[in-house]
């Protein structure tokens, strides 16, 4: 997407004549040029769900006022929607054990300009890395998960979040389990990368259970962290075919491959407002 | 696409602002409920093209009103515009030489509905696909080339194309090369499956160059044929991983799987009305 | 492989110095140039499996002979081995259902030359495939599963593979669940194809399974079948990105490709005896 | 493959009866269990070309005694013979420009263990990528290339790479063409990476040629530079797929990717001895 801000709107309600019409008359109205829409219904739910991308530099309201005046169409359709700004930039914080290879790709990602993000912070249970906080020059939040503990980590990871007013938190290889209460309080979404190729081997090491199974291809799946672990909405997917020759380490070594460009894409994704949630599932307008 | 009837409207025009709330609003003052829509604007060349699906049941304009009261929108806009019906089955030829895996395929796609069209009749220079006419229950036209008579054998062929009013060539493996005449003439669009990923090993015996380059990966791609060999629109491609243990033979086989599944998606995408060539590009709206 | 006859030699046993040397030596001694030779050793459980292809031009054994002249070597390495020949043709009967399209597209390949199987019979519950039977002109045994009736119709089934004496069986989407029995009497190999990407999706209706997950990518595998059901060790996998326009119907029809080309490489594959099965796992030598 | 050390026998040589036997004896009579080993016919060439890999423990010849052992039986078969061993670590340098994608993983795969190489220094033709030496505390030799002055600037990267023994050399995105001399003088292969599935798009901005033909799929190559630009033996490609609504920029963005690990696996494989040239091709023993 180019440098000049556009609008980015995103509609969810049940299926009904004339919306397309409605929200693309109303854009068009006050000035502004659709340069990108997409939507799509569920024929058996009935969701309704769009996204429109519209070229800010001639709308006639205020970026304040758009909301507003969108309200009452959003009323008569019985609409859930969201505003968002392409030139603003979303506060993402990291979490990461002792893995670094996908922090370290979507710290990159970041400073190369693919990922229009800020990144207040990253948060770890380990100090191993540390090692590239500092390289990154990225303020680096130890807290240490001990025995019988971990309620009180998991109050000062939420403490740091919210200080910051994170929008979105990536768990780029965070080994712990994040509580109910956690998820509850958080108050934005967390991405997660899995790496197995969802619904199959979910839970504890997957790639063993690959291994022992003899399938022959591994995946890793980003997915929307819900209270039921690893059944969060999948964001994103992907593959790569292994062979008899290879060790339970060459899996764990060819999926941190995996790992690493499934959550980047998801990632990406999320922070352009592609990805919208209903039920169970996503909808990714890319 | 179910089997309730849908009008398929196809635009292309220079964008501009207000063509998406335009054309959809046209649509809903109808009555017509837009069902999927995709627009795509290069912003190089600003060609804007778009497909939109809209219910029929409940329109107001009986088909034959439709185009002539979209005609005054068209014209604001300076829109090319096409429509079609979701439930009007074209009529496509298949060409075929010797080889028989892409002329099967299509076969049995129609014939288990995969692929709404009528297949007036199969053409071949060859005799050896008569087997699967017969067994298809379709006419086989047995036109062979001889030497210095290309012209005639390719007269032979627009007579029956055009006596069948066929809205589509598809040429499932046919080793002639056909002549601009021929391609001025036959007055609907041509699909061939070239058995490379195009634009590499451009021309004959690709398998052979591809083995000799040593290449990692075979393709194959499905385009509309032009007076540029292999250098029409392309429509889709696919690849195929191979390794040094693959002899030619083994590159001709696997590649019979490539290229019998990029056509079938070609042909189905064309058939759907889902492909719109501008310049030497097509958008897929799938 | 080209024509001339070649000899392929499976081997099995505990891991140990001086297998590779000592059989390559065997053939090499009478005569038999090693064209092709792959082994694998598991490091976990010690197995080690071995598949060498020799030419038998000048080997001056004859063909009865080279298995009783390898005993002793077998005898001193522990190993089970088993011999055969590149240009006998295993006799492999095909179970099916409603659903034609990997039943037609292993017809087809068997037709053009792909697999060098004989076909001695199709077996099917429903009776609609006889019309590929027919075209094809393979004998379709028609044996109806009716209710409290099965194992009288897996009697059935059991009589004629057994009267052909057939080497393999491959259920080319036959929908009904066999027996422990049948598996114990059958005889021979039985191969299956599932159509997720397993251990995801195990049982009835994947697709649907599938769908309501909200995976973005769905697979098929092809395995042996074994009394627990789609617990089988796995021949070949394969995977088709897919998204939120797909509707059931969609995943259905492109998982049909899905299943009959990772069906036909498993049967490939196993025709010509490069899949060696240790404990639940297959080794793959292509 | 684990810590215990291993030898690692490549061979070459016409194809001939015995050549496996008598190499699989010679090692196992000095005490070498064989733990992989795989080797290729080319039929059309009459090439041979194996792979033993083969246990240090227990051989009774010392490491220097091997090759010398060997050579009567090289001698024998007019073999070209290597040999190597797993734990000793080559020295690889990586020449890089301004974008730093492949610089950094390659970088960052060696840090966490998985390329067994040392890397002695960065050289560049320019400034930028001293952050990235810096932060991986490896050496950065800047040698702009000045008008008039390339064969200058090869000369002091020629005497750098030879002052430290480097045994090959990775071009990760250097956009300078070597001139011949540089590859006749350099004395160790030079692995490049190329962002196009060669031979498509060969020479300057592929993805700009991608996006003018209308491409469905894009690719990068690692090949072994040769005086034949983009002509050397192929080691590794990969595609990614791409659509209508992929900028130029969209492709150098998603290109970076496949850059990134095509240009790593064809490394590990090449660090690893498991890549043979032979003619303008590969043999890839993985």
């Amino acid at each position: 997407m180019s440098t000049k801000p556009f609008g980015i709107l995103l509609v969810r309600c049940q299926d009904q004549k004339g919306i397309v019409a409605r929200v693309a008359s109303f854009l068009h109205d006050f000035g502004g040029n659709i340069v990108d829409s997409d939507h799509h219904t569920d024929r058996e739910t009935g969701d309704f769900l769009m996204r429109m991308v519209f070229d800010l530099a001639h709308f006639q309201l205020s970026r304040e006022d758009i909301h507003a005046s969108f309200a009452p169409i959003a009323k008569i359709f019985g609409m859930t929607s969201t505003l968002h700004f392409s030139d603003s930039r979303p506060r993402m914080a990291l979490m990461v054990s002792k893995y670094e290879h996908c922090l370290v790709d979507l710290l990159q990602r970041q400073r190369r300009g693919e990922l229009a993000v800020d990144i207040p912070m990253i948060i770890s249970n380990h100090s191993e890395c540390q090692f590239w906080a500092d390289r990154f020059e990225v303020p680096y939040c130890h807290f240490p998960v001990t025995p019988g503990k971990k309620p009180e980590q998991e109050q000062q990871v939420l403490e740091v979040l919210h200080r910051h007013q994170v929008d979105v938190v990536v768990m780029a290889r965070y080994m712990q389990i994040l509580s109910n209460n956690f998820l509850d309080t958080v108050g934005c979404p967390v991405i997660n990368i899995h790496h197995s190729f969802l619904p199959a081997f979910i839970g504890a090491k997957p790639y063993h259970q690959a291994y022992e199974r003899g399938v022959k291809i591994i995946g890793a799946t980003a997915h929307y962290a819900t209270q039921d672990l690893d059944e969060g909405p999948i964001i994103e997917q992907d593959v790569m075919r292994i062979g008899h020759r290879d060790t339970i380490d060459d899996l764990v070594r060819k999926g941190r491959d995996l790992e690493t460009f499934v959550l980047a894409r998801a990632v990406r994704n999320h922070i352009e407002h592609r990805v919208l949630v209903y039920g169970k599932k996503t909808v990714i307008f890319d």
